[in-house]
């Protein structure tokens, strides 16, 4: 094989497609969908969004100082693709989607989304003006998860969240596992026991 | 539903398995796989990755300020999983995994991965001590795609590059495509195309 060398891009793939929700005083709650977030540190836990400028929700989530990261599965389409496309500015878009605000744990203004499958409620460390985005960096205070995931031991089950990924421009579920970290140096019977648990087997 | 609260942690999903490669002055190409990896602008176009410290991986990267992220498609594997594991203090993982280091073009010192569906080729403009992670902020100069990945039109192929997404401890296979950005506010013959078009029909 061999490289053709392309102008410099955004092409890193698969990214979350992740609803944003935040609002302020004085400001309704609003919902923006990102690709362009990360998890940038585990200790202490730090993700980064990246928000243009002139989007509605820029000013909310510098206002207030948080934000909340809601995970996003099948169920969630097609209101992740709406809350990417239409503006706050002139649509209530949990109204539009047909989705609830509700109280996400240590922060004042910002909202969890009802229904999303995990929710990770920030509090913006830093802004970073990039270019074309701000990047804002934000402690991860609490994490919600929707009560319907947990197993029997209280472990989140990551099958039944169904979450989808952002991949060039479209959105995809994801299929099957294949493998698990550190699988490729498991024992045998360990790597046996794991994919089928991974499987749902 | 109602959310369940849970300890800060980073769960944010799905996100990349990437292989970044790493090389500099008298020190021999190393690979290091992460998932701490966002975009963060689109113009100028700008990837984060996060390392700890203690990492190999780290210090070259500083002493180079170049690293190239590599996505990894299903051929990739067990590849990707290895160099996450494997440290390249007392490993070439190049050779470990029957990968070879090729050039990245606008790169000095760090190389590609020949067989990855794509890299992108950064230099860092900066870094910044999170905690567990420093994150480098890099610009990206070049993009290279493998040349079997481009049909007749020049456009990539990205069904063809299999690539893996990584959710909460376990890699994972694209499955369905489930809209494009835009869809949900779409023409009905629109819709019908892009959608077919997708799903390889």
């Amino acid at each position: 094989m061999a490289f053709v060398t392309l102008n410099p891009g955004t092409l890193l793939a698969p990214v979350p497609a992740a609803m944003i929700s935040c609002a302020a005083e004085g400001v309704s709650p609003n919902i923006i969908t990102l690709a362009w977030v990360g998890t940038i540190c585990s200790d202490p836990p730090l993700c980064s969004i990246s928000v243009r400028k002139e989007r509605y929700s820029h000013d909310i989530i510098e206002k207030s100082g948080e934000f909340v990261i809601n995970l996003c599965g099948k169920a969630q389409m097609p209101a992740v693709d709406l809350c990417g496309v239409k503006s706050g500015r002139d649509t209530d878009k949990f109204k539009l989607c047909g989705l609830e605000p509700v109280k996400a744990e240590g922060m004042t203004w910002a909202p969890a989304i009802s229904g999303a499958p995990v929710y990770l409620a920030c509090k913006v460390k830093d802004m970073m003006e990039l270019g074309s985005h701000d990047m804002f960096t934000g402690e991860i205070v609490s994490v919600g998860v929707d009560e319907g995931l947990l197993d029997e031991s209280g472990r989140i089950d990551y099958e039944k969240a169904q979450l989808i990924a952002y991949n060039h421009g479209a959105y995809y579920e994801l299929g099957r596992a294949l493998g698990f970290f550190g699988y490729s140096v498991a024992a045998p019977d360990v790597l046996e026991r794991r994919m089928k648990q991974l499987n749902g087997k």
